[in-house]
């Protein structure tokens, strides 16, 4: 039998947590993390060539180099699939508003709220937007994301959203982690258009998505195979079902991939109308019925559950992640990173947070913030998980028990990242 | 008017957060967390000797070395008045069990609970425990904690509460934090008292507390005027209030600073009890009634709440803060870390929670493990503000406004951290 050669062993590991199988993991499935104890993995050309116990993995592979994982847990790198990481401003100043009972018009003149966020973001240029959002960015991935899905939205107007999607590739540009760029200019109806929103969605749908598009069809994103999502808030106060539709038919006319903000506060019909439309995601589901929920649990599309932001909120009620998992849904889970309702950089806190409150078993939670959270990027074919053939995305815990990622609370979790970046620049 | 010499001027804050003003804060006091805008800091042997305004501290001080700021915010070092950081093994495996809903046997029987944690600490050398316990140390110090209390209570023999102290001497040494350690052997019946609870008062009170005072007097924290703390856990399955009393009055006697696990789940009686054996502080506090909050507020003593425990278990319902600090109660806020109901290494993550779940204003929550914490641990006169004469405990934060401290969820949140240590070390 011949050798395989690799870059890289990974030798002496607690456990390797591959994360493996179909994907995405639904019902039992998700309750099994793929550990092989004592397990290794190597690596070549940023991919990963052979994984197994550590005796066979030794046996059937030549290596460069070997790094000695000293008895700690391996797992994949983390995948956060939902976050609004770049923005102008802060809201430090409205979360004590908020504590103190504030009311909205009270948050809004103190320099709160959506709208106050447009207008700083709008006053940004690409590149300061970019120099704020890079210590956030560095942060998520120095708590293990290898992954990062990035939404405009606090553009909301055609030359302000290009500009966001702008300061995202500058993010992409740095390396210091994969980036998917979403489109939702249908984030909120602007001041423009107060008075109009259908006129506003005719502007999404007939300009804003297609300079969006173009601008993706001549970007580093699909030069990488990454697709641009199309994202809409479906609610009361944003958009309806019909104007929520328009929006996602008209981003998957342009190749676009559908994802929608639904049943936050309330069930309108936006999971079924998704489903439809192709959405690879849907997400939020706070207020999701049982029949929507088997409505997903019959589809392809993940659910995306955001528990950040109900602790953001001090909400006692959480969405309903196990009924999801009952139904056989594709539960993924992240941060939603954002300045108002969830100002969180940490995927192993939302870890922590779903386990506590919405009763995930740790195994859970890290299938769905790997598997089954590049199945809603559409990117299982390469990430998410450690098997051969997919990208050598690698955290080294300093635990030996991949568990501790969402039992310890506000610890550093990491020692060792090992990323296709650092993989492609070895000898 | 002649020149301050200082090492050291700490220059360009956004804001300096001093926590100062009369020890401990109550009522409207807490909120208010002192700040001065553009504010500087002067520092001379490890000391503070000048905070105010930065033109008025540059025009008045003479330093020999300047710090700038960068425009972020400086705040006092962190205080972790209520931990149990020093334990054998962990209870990952337990946090899976009682997710899958498990019964107290199986949670035990997969070597779970505070009998477990009892077994693998006396197994334990000094050595090994504090081996163990340093990374988590080091952890809390990354998250801002300068002062953190440390309490034995897995030993629960004479030899091994004395192994537990000399563990925590061993942390103390290290440099990292100031420590303050606690002997807590009455932290439950150990199983060769099992039908003899007062035959273990008894041990406790005539040989284990008497030989933790001879140690202490002979140790590095009397030396450094450090008083070590006696605690009991006054509950049902754990002490009774007579008994809680023999155990507080006893150390009391000896000289040690007594406080007490009060109303974790049952209203006993204890806080009366502790404050009348002059308790430095009440702590955990989820069940106390508004007769006895009213006591807290008219009494010296500190009210410690430790929100991450409610949070590990996902309950829905955290102590009253707020009702105690409308009671007058000097409130403050700790980790609690311990491998069971709370393993968490943040203090910044407890403010999150606390003002989240609790409704403290994030000043609130500073004061909470600042200048109260100090309170606290009777320390109240050398650290937890910036004040003229009190140690260059200090924290610059990432970030212009301190209430990103509790406002952003999974940060790290510090870029430089100066002490004692540190400062003493200049030339």
């Amino acid at each position: 039998m011949s050798l395989i050669d690799a870059d890289l062993l990974i030798d002496n590991a607690s456990q390797v947590v591959t994360c493996a199988g179909p994907a995405p993991k639904r019902g039992a499935a998700l309750a099994d993390a793929g550990v092989i104890p004592g397990g290794a993995v190597a690596v070549a050309g940023g991919v990963i060539v052979a994984v197994g116990p550590a005796a066979d993995v030794r046996a059937r592979v030549r290596a460069r180099a070997t790094l000695d994982a000293g008895g700690r847990a391996l797992i994949p790198g983390l995948i956060d699939c939902h976050t609004h990481l770049v923005y102008g401003g802060d809201r430090a100043g409205e979360f004590e508003l908020r504590i103190r009972g504030a009311s909205y018009v009270e948050i809004m003149a103190a320099g709160g709220g959506i709208l106050n966020t447009m207008r700083q973001t709008r006053e940004a240029s690409a590149e300061a937007l970019a120099s704020q959002a890079e210590p956030r960015l560095r942060e998520m991935a120095a708590n293990g994301a290898t992954t990062v899905e990035i939404k405009t939205g606090y553009g909301l107007d055609l030359e302000s959203e290009l500009r966001m999607l702008a300061a995202i590739a500058r993010l992409a540009a740095l390396g210091v982690c994969e980036i998917v760029p979403t489109v939702l200019a249908a984030h909120t109806v602007p001041p423009e258009f107060k008075d109009d929103p259908d006129g506003y969605v005719d502007e999404v749908v007939s300009h804003i998505l297609p300079a969006a598009a173009a601008w993706h069809a001549a970007s580093r994103f699909a030069a990488r195979g990454i697709r641009l999502g199309v994202d809409v808030f479906c609610e009361n106060h944003a958009f309806t079902v019909a104007q929520s539709q328009r929006v996602l038919e008209a981003g998957a006319r342009l190749g676009l991939a559908p994802k929608i903000h639904v049943d936050q506060f309330t069930s309108l019909g936006g999971v079924e109308m998704a489903l439809a439309a192709g959405a690879l995601s849907c997400d939020h589901l706070e207020a999701t019925t049982p029949a929507d929920a088997a409505r997903l649990g019959a589809s392809g599309a993940a659910a995306v559950v955001l528990p950040a932001c109900a602790f953001n909120f001090g909400n006692t009620q959480f969405a309903d992640a196990r009924g999801l998992v009952n139904a056989g849904a594709a539960l993924a889970l992240a941060t939603d990173h954002n300045p108002g309702s969830a100002p969180c950089l940490s995927l192993p806190l939302v870890m922590a947070i779903a386990c506590r409150y919405q009763r995930l078993l740790p195994a859970e939670a890290l299938n769905a913030v790997t598997i089954n959270a590049a199945h809603a990027l559409g990117l299982a074919d390469r990430i998410g998980s450690i098997e051969v053939g997919k990208r050598a995305d690698l955290l080294l815990l300093k635990a030996a028990d991949y568990r501790s990622l969402a039992y310890v609370l506000g610890d550093d979790p990491l020692i060792t990242l090992v990323t296709l970046i650092t993989l492609i620049t070895l000898p």
